[in-house]
């Protein structure tokens, strides 16, 4: 039994809010039940020295925990000068996904930023992140191509993620903070639109997990990334 | 004319959303018009170093901006390393008011850290903290009182903030960001319930301002600040 | 009764040493008392990268402490890697301070750097510190008329700062770090020659303070600061 | 047909050499064709903070590269003032994939700190270091238990890693530099010699990835990782 | 010619002045010609973590100076947020020369930390460094002996140093800092009042230098160093 | 007697592999005794800002030790974000001493850097480090050499380095951690294979040194030298 009482292949409540905040380009709050997001996505015309004058644009993401987004406080890291190792991976992972699904060529020389701000974490996060700001990176994206800034789309697909993890001899979908503390594999699928995996980072934290364990996760990943698609479909057309 | 239609005496829509997230012991959405904070308050029973043994407790506070939460992107704090000069004196204001109204003693050996995050920029973010942390603050010494570890209530006032400036020679109440960017005179104002003064920081942008100007400033800030105080005693009263 | 014997309206001996050292385009020792900061200007003949071919100047203020300077030993803070928020914010009411008495069109494409370093701190270090500034800052512009780098003085006025405080009930003028160590109210006054505020910083630390001690208080640092300002001529006189 | 001239499923060779330096309680320089790695494991008889008094010992890695183990030159970290992303993210993979296999328990309450550092970079550099890892981890145990430190082996099984990747079309194992610059999907595989897997981490640089690629791949690693797992085994009982 | 007009052997105007400042246990203001040095010598009442309970204490060193000390402004280091390779290589060599004529064991639990700040530069700044240095240090012990802190003096012998170079062909005593940067060699010596050298530091700037040239240079600075040590005895006997 | 059992003027066994590692123009692994240390020349088409457009090349160092190249394991210094007072110091030596036998302007605009990298430490690793870098440096050139980058050789003479000191009241040569722990005087000699020197660097840890025990110790070193430029040649030859 989940501690949620949710069955072992259903998401939690999925919410995409856009226009969540005033100023970016493209925001929006992603909830997976009681983990919310900030993710907004910020254009500068302009692209890192290390892609001057290649017509190429860049896409590459941010992460950030609010101290008190967690059930004790952590440190600000700001106020101790560096990010973890932990934010660091999170925000590499965040910046490929999308990158995925992006023709940097068709974007032309200019760098698309996505921040993505926990304000309330509940397990899941990294996964949140990315389901949220496809959402805020499509809304920047239209923005560039209602001013004339782009004559044509560069997202080649939806890309979304879920967390998915062996429970208590259990495969289940979209693990909250309870499970993922107390799970023996802990696994992130990435998937795009067109059916194919991006990312895939399992990780067991007890016992190894073998080819079968495997088969099921990903199969419930696959079927849990559907649903979330259509919940950004579903945003973006309002 | 002020950009916002506003009466130079007139204060943006205030708002303070209590239990706004879940994990902290006070948490509270102020907004005053477009300007957005969340500000948490975080008890934790130990004390800084500098105050061990010595039988009080410290309220301390952090300051934030999400990187987008102003009209063009600004640096991460924690990935450039270091908080700038701006932060670092806010959080230091913020956490000298609320320390005003507190008996220290009475708290007894536990920290509280108020983290004061801006969502969403519009001027105004030090005062409108400053006016969300106390009901943060208030929260987490109310679940203290009622669990016990508080015999009676350390708080001794309450204590809000406003911001007064000249704008195109008129003495204003409240500056939303337009005004703030062209004004000649910007005034933070941290007063008390009990009706004294706190903190009082007055700049000249421009033209030095005059005895005159800052006795018409101090009027508006007080008049501002008891409605604050209104806004404060009918949001814990819900 | 004040620990030094002084009036409640007396300031510290002041003395303005100028080409305290030999190096710099302004040099000037500032004592108030046993308060003694040197603060150089040096003159750059180019700007920062935000005002890069704007046609304008700049004036910017550095602070520091030597470590012994105080009671106790302080933490180097070259050695501890980043400067306190108290450092930071002195410095940035310090350059606020001088820019308001510059024209910083008049100036040109330069930039003046004034450098205010505590070798020996009795209280009031900060307005100290504003006041000989001035005295390196008009040196320092001197020169550049002489060599005829400047065809016109970019200086509009004078500037000095004086603290003042409720100090066992009373509003005393100029206080020492014994004052300082144990007033209820402390402010900082930065005025011109012209008689208006550029700056005012006050703050409760005991109980907060009311609007006619404000008025006792603005008086005394008035009288004060129309002292500091024969003193910054009669130093630039010789 | 790939560049080293190897059939899909070859590795390249690999050697183990132990008590390659002098000082450490396990020392392992491990090849992999071109990629050479010093593998140190140092016993320290204390926990972390977060570990003392729990009765529980840990261990953890640190990785770095010699600055010209690379084609070009790369920054030093130790001069740059931080690690990079791809470096904490390494470390902690490597100190993750070691505690699989690690009984914390009966380690006691010590430390086994891993230093892997690339002196030559041919592609696979942390997987290299994991396979070494584990050999300099079991010497250094080797030594506790010889030394009566240790009652019972704390280790429950071989761990040893390997990339797999889509190059060109074709699914290989063990990609060396130029593979791994130029395939579509990289893959690194953490097993142990139970025969389940303690990391998965797959990404795809170009197209997606489809479950029959992922098969393949995990076979491919598979068979790897049990020759490596004879390597081990082999360099273990000299 | 030196530039100075001084002739080979002789050293520029030494002045050492007592009780600079108010504060440290030890205060010297220490002149050689136009360079100008702070020292202050800060007595703490506890030893650094690694001498904890062995019954010894410390002298160490820190060393810095003034952004417009020098001809053209330098970074502040508390800026930049690090010390220079220079500064901590200068620190390092004051304490070692320090503690070379202290009986650390004689000083008891205690950690006697000496400042050095130039607060204006003309060449030889480390060795002004040290000839002061030893003054507040005496400065000191000689506190802790008056207050009975200390029942005998733990110093064994003067320490002073100063730079030789060769100077356009020209073997010259007490470099400024003309000679100092256009001269072949540069050695900094330091010896104590029983005869012998405690740091010796030569190097070549230009052309290597001969034996013969290194027994000339040592000549020169065994007799500056005697006139070192009578002023400092002067110095002490007022 | 040494500890090692070598007489007073004998060297450690020296060895000089040249091509040690694949990428760098110069790659040497430098052993004397079981001091190793890995140094790589790279040579880059560029130079530091400071000397931009001036015609004139620059060569620089950089040093590191492996964690656990030590006796027991050091920090890293990537991790603890920045390098310690003494890497900074030996890799200014290293700099310093190799560009004394270096044409800068014959050298082009072109930069090389130096890497010393401790794999293996007993004693003298700077010293070891200017012996083998040497080496390096010249492989770079005959490379830039041979490709005609370079028309003619900018190397002027040989450079080497050895520590000599007084251990147990004698001048012994090539002092090994054993000695360098418990000597009287350490002092490290770099000298050119045209008879110079171009760095001393003497420093007493115990009793102050004579300059009679200077003369020997600077006799030992000579001689030294001579057999380790003898070695370079040999290596060189190969």
């Amino acid at each position: 039994m989940r501690p949620s009482g949710r069955s072992p292949q259903q998401l939690r409540t999925v919410r995409l809010t856009r226009q969540f905040t005033r100023h970016a380009e493209g925001s929006v709050l992603v909830e997976m039940g009681d983990t919310k997001v900030i993710c907004t996505a910020s254009v500068e015309e302009s692209v890192p020295p290390f892609l001057k004058g290649k017509g190429e644009g860049w896409v590459t993401a941010e992460y950030g925990m609010l101290p008190r987004s967690t059930n004790s406080r952590m440190k600000r890291e700001a106020a101790s000068g560096k990010q973890s190792g932990r934010t660091q991976e999170i925000q590499r992972l965040i910046g490929r996904s999308l990158r995925a699904v992006v023709d940097l060529k068709a974007l032309g020389e200019r760098q698309i930023t996505i921040d993505c701000d926990v304000i309330q974490a509940d397990g899941g996060t990294r996964c949140a992140s990315i389901t949220g700001a496809f959402v805020a990176l499509q809304d920047a994206i239209n923005g560039l191509l209602a001013s004339g800034k782009l004559a044509s789309n560069p997202i080649r697909a939806q890309v979304a993620a879920v967390s998915v993890g062996v429970f208590q001899g259990q495969p289940v979908l979209d693990l909250d903070y309870l499970e993922d503390s107390d799970c023996d594999t802990d696994m992130n699928v990435v998937m795009t639109s067109q059916g194919g995996f991006v990312e895939l980072q399992g990780t067991a934290e007890g016992a190894p997990f073998s080819r079968s364990e495997m088969n099921s996760l990903i199969e419930l990943a696959e079927a849990g990334i559907t649903e979330l698609m259509a919940a950004q479909k579903a945003a973006l057309a309002q």
